[in-house]
C-alpha cells in the first residue's frame, strides 16, 4: 500500500485535479506537492506539504526525495507553444529538469514508481490512418522532442532498475478549465469553454481538422491506473499512447450544439491563423491504442461526454441524460 | 563545394578509414581530426590538423568550430558494452558530448552539414520480420538509448535550422579490423578475422543467431553519400537505417568456409556466454530499408563479399572471383 506520494507539477491543471482526487481517495500518510509556483494544498486527513523550486536547478530534485516517496507523479513541463518560442527554456525545463529528477532517484538508490506524463506530440506527420503502438516517435516540435527523449530515459532508467517507470501519452486534454495557456492546442478547449461561459471563442483552424481528446477526468483516471498497474506487463516499452476520442473540430462544434444549443455554438468565430495551422497540421489525428486498452486504460465514451464532464466538474451543472464514460 | 571538413571520432576504426578516403578523394582545403586520443594524420596535399580533447568537457566543442567547417562527421561514441558497464560515462560521452557539440554549432550560428553515426541498437525486441522505416525506437541498452536521444536532438536542431543533419544507423560493421573492442557485438567480426589470421575465435552465441551487417567499405560509402545527399528529401525524419546484409552466424561461417576453406572455418570454437546471448537476443536481425535504398545508399552484395572486402582492404589479398558490391 502506497503511503507517501510526490506530485511534481502540482500547481498545473492536471496536478490540482490529481491532488484533489488523492485527497478524496485517502489512505495516504503524506502527500508532497511541488511546482515552480506554490501549489494550494487542500485540507486533508493526512500530512500535505508544498515545496516551491525550479526542478532544473541542480540539487533541487534531491530535496523532494528526502522522505522517499514510493509513488512519484511527474507532470511538470512547459507547454508546446512556449517550448517552441523559447528553445533554451524548453530544453532546460522539459529535458534537463526531468533528467535531474531521474538522476536524483537513481542516486537515492530506492525504487519508486514514477508516473510520467508524456504527450501525443512525440508523433509527427506523415501518419498512418491510426497511430499504432509500434509507430515511431518523430516529433515536429521541440516540446515533442523533449517528451520523446524523456520517454527514452524513463525506459532506460526503469530497465536498469533505478525506478519503476511508466509514461502515459495524454491525448489533448479537453475541455481545459480556466484561462487559456500558451499551448498551441488551446483553441480545442476554448471553442467549448468560452461559448459555455457566454463568451466568444476564436477558431484558428478549419473545421475539418481532426484531433485526439480526453477529458481531465479521464486523464486523472489514466494517472491513477498507471500508478497501480503491474508494470511487468509493460516489458521494456514503458510509454503508452492513452486511449481517447478522435473527432474533427466540426464534430466538436456539433456536439456543443446538441448539448448547449445553437445560440451557444454560434459564439465561435472563425479566424484562420497560419502559424497555429502549421503546428496543428503536424499533429496526430487518430490512434489505435491496443496496448493501453488491454492494460485497462479507459477513454471517454464520446465528445458529447467530454462536454458533459466539463459542465459537471467545472460548471457544477447537471447535464441532460449523461452518457457515462466506460471507465 | 565543401572545403573544410571536421571528423569527430577520427581515431576510431571508421574515423581512420574515412580520413584515408577523404585524403584520397582530395579537393579539400582543410581537414580537422578530433578524438580523445591523438588521431594519426596521414600525408595529404592539404592542411590536416589534429585536436585531442574530451568533447563532453564544456567549452571543447566550440574550439572545433573556430574555422567553421562546412561538413562535420560526428562518429565519436563509447561502444555498447562499455556504455552498459559504465552508466555515467555512457551518458556523459554518448549523450552530453553530442548535445554539447550540437549546442556549440547552434551558438556558432552557421549551418554546416552534420553527418551523425547512429546505430541499429536504437531498436529493441520484439521485432517484426524486417524492421521498416516507421518502426519505433525502443532500445534495450543504454548505448541504444543514447543514440536514439541523439537522433531526436539531431532532428530538432535540423528542423530549427541550426544545422543540416543526417543520422545514419550503421549495421554492425563486419569484418572490423584490428583488435576486439568492448562492443558486445565483437564476436561477429572475431569469428571471421581471427580464423583468417590463423587464430582461434570464440563464438559465444548459437549459430541460429541472425544479424545485420555492412563492411567498413560500405560504411564509408554511407558516410560520403550522406555528406552530399540533398537533405530536403529527408523531410523531418533525419535518421535512416542503412541497408545491409542479413545472415545467421551459421551462414557467416559457411561463407568463410567457401572463401577460405574448412581448415580456417574450423578455428571457431563454440563457448556459449549467457551475458552476451542476453544482449544479442534483443538486437535486430533484419531490416527493410526502403527509404535509404530510394535515397541511393548501397549495401554490400553478400556476406561472401564482406569477407572478400576484409581480405582485400586489410590483408592485402586478391580474392578469387570477387563479386563487387552494388555501390
Amino acid at each position: 500500500m502506497v503511503k507517501k506520494v510526490l506530485v511534481i507539477g502540482a500547481a498545473g491543471m492536471i496536478g490540482r485535479k490529481l491532488t484533489e482526487r488523492l485527497v478524496k481517495d485517502g489512505g495516504l500518510d503524506e502527500l508532497l506537492l511541488h511546482d515552480v509556483v506554490a501549489p494550494t494544498p487542500p485540507q486533508a486527513p493526512f500530512k500535505i506539504r508544498s515545496i516551491v523550486s525550479d526542478l532544473s536547478t541542480p540539487g533541487e530534485a534531491e530535496k523532494l526525495l528526502v522522505g522517499r516517496p514510493e509513488l512519484i507523479f511527474h507532470l511538470a513541463a512547459i507547454v508546446s507553444g512556449e517550448a517552441e518560442a523559447d528553445f533554451e527554456k524548453g530544453y532546460r525545463i522539459n529535458l534537463d529538469g526531468t533528467r535531474l529528477l531521474f538522476e536524483a532517484i537513481r542516486k537515492a538508490n530506492y525504487r519508486p514508481r514514477v508516473v510520467f506524463t508524456s504527450s501525443i506530440a512525440v508523433f509527427g506527420a506523415p501518419f498512418p490512418e491510426a497511430i499504432g503502438d509500434e509507430f515511431l516517435s518523430s516529433p515536429l516540435t521541440s516540446y515533442g522532442t523533449q517528451k520523446a527523449i524523456d520517454e527514452l530515459l524513463l525506459a532506460d532508467y526503469s530497465r536498469r532498475g533505478f525506478f519503476d517507470g511508466i509514461g502515459i501519452r495524454l491525448p489533448t486534454i479537453c475541455v481545459r478549465p480556466g484561462k487559456p495557456n500558451k499551448a498551441a492546442s488551446g483553441f480545442f478547449s476554448g471553442i467549448i469553454r468560452e461559448p459555455l461561459a457566454g463568451q466568444e471563442a476564436v477558431l484558428p483552424v478549419p473545421k475539418s481538422v481532426r484531433h485526439w481528446f480526453a477529458s481531465p477526468r479521464a486523464a486523472i483516471g489514466f494517472l491513477l491506473h498507471a500508478a497501480k498497474l503491474d508494470t511487468a506487463q509493460l516489458g521494456a516499452r514503458r510509454s503508452l499512447s492513452m486511449p481517447g476520442v478522435s473527432v474533427t473540430v466540426g464534430e466538436q462544434i456539433e456536439a456543443l450544439r446538441r448539448i448547449a444549443g445553437d445560440s451557444v455554438a454560434r459564439r465561435i468565430r472563425e479566424e484562420p491563423d497560419a502559424t497555429i495551422m502549421k503546428i496543428v497540421e503536424g499533429w496526430p489525428r487518430n490512434f489505435d491504442t491496443k496496448r493501453a486498452s488491454a492494460l485497462g486504460f479507459r477513454a471517454d465514451a464520446s465528445f458529447d461526454d467530454i462536454i458533459r464532464i466539463h459542465m459537471e466538474d467545472e460548471l457544477g451543472q447537471k447535464t441532460p441524460a449523461p452518457q457515462r464514460g466506460r471507465g
